[in-house]
């Protein structure tokens, strides 16, 4: 399983002194830049050579909150890839405490907001991940 | 329907020129804050009184994209209410295109964070709103 | 004097139940936006005719919290103009308290990030306000 | 010198592609959260005992951009130390290239917002970082 450990910033937490539920999004996309690099495509080289992943869904459960200074750790799965879209599932814990679940839907667009077949550099490593559940 | 109006801010645009999807969450929150206190019950109150309204689950479908200083405006409607939750959606709409639609789940609990019985002025408030639809 | 009003979200507050010191240069941001459609060239125009204001400096004093759901007003004066920069000042206030004050000087760039001479629309706009002291 | 290392996340880059000005804001704190750890009194638990560090001014130069997913070094230095404020300087890299340069001032105060004196812990460890030139 993929993880990226993160340390909760103090401008996470509101002023319920848990973390606010939409920075759950934003650990999403940090743990997703990470996982994209690990599978030897960095998300930056996609967006240069032309391609955006457009967030078209997502969804999310919260179980237990987080609070300033812990570390949790994201684990990303894809689940989903097809010739303009793919998924990806996300669990977050705080050591053994399963936080939240989530999960983002994207589609493959043009700079231009226009969509385009996902390039087959992507394609590949998306359809690999799903066949071997990572 | 309840419309809340908001101009996007230059912070909320990513290196793509469009919103980017977090903010979404937020300017739900915006909207949730502006419902209540049109409803008579403004959440600082809400908490002032030792409640607050958790989010326990979302959902976002993103259609089309929003761009820096457009004004969109959130229509937010309450579709369920419980002994220990409500559930809100939303519609983010500029001009006649529809943006997004979401939804939140939210559960009333203490302010250590244990589940408690809504309020009754609130659950008052939410049951006539559901019933009227609005 | 150019006045913009803003209603604390609940995502600007802090575990301290404080607008969190870094939201008051979105503030400034908001505000300058408005102040420069108010002058008559919105900043999307701007940037849409390849000019960018990049920031270079800033600076702020924290004199009273502000809380969730208050609202606050940012006033906005330009005070220096010069050939390739300009610089505001804001003071944000609550009712009659002081909140903070603060600058933000900015430079013309081209969208590459090369500094380019201030457009003549720009640098007329600019010269006049801090010639009428707004 | 004391050093923290962060990624660029891609929610901190606004439309023109750099780091967005107010996150070097964030990026102070996340090196300051860092520093009180390895200096031997973490943040969360001078919170825990009563005190909070409150933001009072802070200064910034922008010098050159940051981009999506390029790693950056904060370092963060104690210049100044009394009974009730201390002050830190921050400068940000990426490799040898000095992007920004800041300071932020903090006073010590009560949960409630009032003014108090440093705790002598606190005190004594900044009064030494500012004799060593740390």
């Amino acid at each position: 399983m993929h993880e990226t450990r993160i340390r909760v910033r103090f401008d996470e937490v509101d002023q319920m002194s848990v973390v606010h539920h939409p920075r759950y999004l934003i650990w999403f996309e940090v743990a997703r830049t990470q996982y994209l690099t690990d599978l030897g495509l960095p998300y930056r080289d996609v967006v240069a050579s032309g391609t955006h992943l457009a967030v078209i869904e997502v969804g999310l459960r919260y179980l237990k909150p987080a609070r300033y200074d812990e570390e949790v750790v994201v684990t990303t799965r894809c689940t989903e890839s097809s010739g303009a879209r793919v998924a990806l599932s996300y669990e977050v814990r705080r050591g053994a405490d399963l936080l939240a679940t989530g999960f983002t839907r994207l589609a493959s667009i043009e700079p231009t907001g226009r969509p385009k077949r996902m390039p087959e550099a992507l394609r590949t490593l998306f359809d690999a991940a799903v066949a071997q559940g990572k």
